[in-house]
């Protein structure tokens, strides 16, 4: 195959998935190779000992919370000598919000891929408070909270997932997209959209379980980043499908740890090509400043790479309110983005843009001729642990340049 | 009060108003004035003779549901002896959908404006057949589902509203503009976030009418338009209490019958400004024609009178797919909106004009000076009944002209 008709099939394929939540389970019960000791996080995989700051933070606590270490010491130790062990949630067809901890008690959902048949996960968001896990925080808070999702939000949402017979996730992401979501940093209407279609089976299950359905609506309601998680799922089957493709150039992931910024591209294996820090531009809540801006790594940005979050911004004007900036600013900063793109996307649609179809397929060759480089939407966390913001990002190009030499020096195929 | 004064007093009732769903109830029972002889019906009062075509078909139709008559003859003869009575909507707090026919017992949304006093109410959403009474069709079908609405929907949704303690509706319009809504075509988003606030008090009564909660999520999920009629009701609400102040020249009301035009201007009391018939640039369903098109009410413009509707395409651009038009053409229109009113909405803001207020307080002597019409989102009827499409209407420069001129004819305050 040619670059192009490979790019061509790499495109295909990230429209043509149709991603369908299919069930709730515990982590360590449906994602292949998962073990009790494993604790997956954000980022091209690193020995533990780089970890730092919030992201090993993270990591340290994901330990405590899953009973693997009975102090912080102890969880630190374990890890040093790998009786706990530390893998990067990309290769085991997951992917991490901000430091991104899974461990094998964790809810997941199970996003089936019909059309490709693969399947990805994610697990759940932890509610609004500031103090979460995946922000480097763990407390008796942040534990009793992912205990909720672990013993209450989870089950319930499986028995609500399995009666509803599955949920296809790209209608809900579509329509969402003429609702004001980029399906990254807003995702208003698609949490609402998902809740409705859950609402009838919630009836047949408050019969007997009225506690867990109300908990379920407390939690979801006005809690609009629920669906963020499932949006990623959606993305990375989408994007597992897309890799793998001999000769062709399209980003199939991007991830960031505490380390730096990291692509992989389908035709180019499972090589991470590495680079610095993403540049942010952020709006920070009340009371923080720039300098308390820290990296703990992220992968929500898998969502860019399939055609949404920041390459949907002109689908998703209210998040000038959140992030900053001017409605001009969003516009031309999308249409930037399909100076880099190998196609639209056939499903999601800007109805701005008279329903020109979102940017979709990041083609590391235009990226390093053009030298535009994609624009993520994301939370902002502090040094401190905690959101202290959100804005956008800005892929460093040492990863693409590297992933474009590397390209070059393949025999034509 | 000098005119600017007497319009910023308009203006600041519009935006300050704050409707609340207290109650959903027959009509016979809690709309001032109401009989059990009496049909409302959209436009300017008339003489039952001078209803024609669907508008004529839809009164009928409406004596037959309510049983005042036992057939169509039957009715026919009753209503032009008066012994059932015709009038407007708008004398009574109501707004009509289209033909907008009004019976004694059918439920209506029962809507206070707490910081003015007032109430407004509006009549139910029959469903997405196209064959529906305030689209001028009477047949056992349309007979099934509107006693559907009074046997089940509204008896529902009034024990929802009610364990609810009420609704407030602004926070909900002034979301949903964030989410694509112009709350007169497009009610998509605030349908939803309308359904969501109840999905709690409806688990409660679904313990003991399973069947009517499921019956109501069938009726509202997926189906759009419900929202409509909360939005009309608040749009009632806000546009009676901006009326009636001296030497203002708003426009708090606009209305068609199938006889034409007609406006209400705050400081000209309850007269009625006639004119001839809007001008319709429509997109019609495959399978009509413009030679269709027809007129047979409609009073859902409220929602253009009080600065949503057509005054706030801009946050709707979803719409081009249902009647058709450009992006650009939308923004065009709503921005040349600003040049005839009074001011912008404080609530309701358009995120892409970096969260300017929509256009708010038509000003019938700007519109006498510019020559830039009303412009109104509206479902448009087929003569032999039905929606046969959708599209954007401009009010008739007469109405506008009579205004001014009796404005002028005033003794200055």
């Amino acid at each position: 195959m040619t670059r192009a008709d490979a790019n061509a099939e790499a495109h295909r394929r990230l429209c043509a998935s149709a991603p369908v939540l299919v069930d709730v389970r515990p982590a360590g019960e449906v994602v292949p190779g998962f073990t009790p000791d494993l604790i997956l996080t954000s980022g091209a995989p690193l020995p533990f000992a780089e970890y730092t700051g919030g992201q090993r933070d993270a990591i340290i606590g994901a330990a405590q919370f899953e009973g693997l270490a009975s102090s912080r010491e102890d969880a630190i130790a374990s890890l040093e000598a790998g009786t706990i062990r530390v893998d990067g949630a990309h290769g085991y067809g997951c992917v991490g919000s901000l430091a991104g901890v899974y461990t094998a008690s964790m809810p997941v959902f199970v996003v089936e891929n019909p059309p490709f048949g693969n399947t990805a996960f994610c697990n759940f968001y932890e509610g609004k408070e500031r103090r979460r896990l995946n922000y480097g925080c763990y407390d008796e808070g942040v534990h009793a909270r992912l205990q909720h999702v672990n013993d209450v939000l989870g089950p319930v949402l499986a028995e609500a997932v399995r009666k509803a017979g599955g949920i296809e996730l790209q209608p809900i992401i579509r329509r969402a997209v003429q609702m004001g979501d980029e399906l990254h940093s807003r995702s208003a209407a698609a949490t609402m959209i998902f809740t409705e279609a859950l609402a009838v089976p919630l009836l047949d299950i408050a019969e007997t379980n009225p506690a867990g359905v109300r908990a379920l609506y407390e939690a979801f309601q006005g809690n609009d980043y629920h669906f963020l998680r499932l949006s990623m799922a959606a993305c990375k089957a989408a994007c597992d499908a897309a890799h793998g493709i001999a000769g062709s150039s399209v980003v199939t992931a991007m991830t960031f740890s505490c380390q730096g910024f990291a692509i992989r591209v389908s035709g180019l294996g499972d090589t991470w090509f590495r680079g610095p820090h993403a540049a942010a531009t952020a709006k920070l809540f009340e009371g923080h400043s720039e300098d308390e801006i820290t990296w703990m790594g992220g992968e929500s940005i898998i969502t860019e790479t399939a055609g949404l979050g920041g390459f949907a911004q002109a689908a998703a004007l209210p998040l000038q309110r959140y992030q900053g900036g001017t409605a001009q600013g969003m516009i031309d900063r999308n249409l930037e983005l399909y100076d880099i793109c190998v196609g639209e996307h056939t499903e999601y649609l800007i109805p701005l843009f008279d329903y020109r179809g979102t940017p979709t397929g990041i083609d590391v060759e235009r990226v390093v001729a053009t030298g535009v480089l994609p624009a993520m939407d994301v939370g902002i966390p502090g040094r401190d642990g905690g959101q202290i913001g959100a804005g956008f990002i800005r892929a460093p190009i040492e990863c693409f340049s590297a992933a474009a030499a590397a390209l070059g020096a393949q025999v034509d195929p």
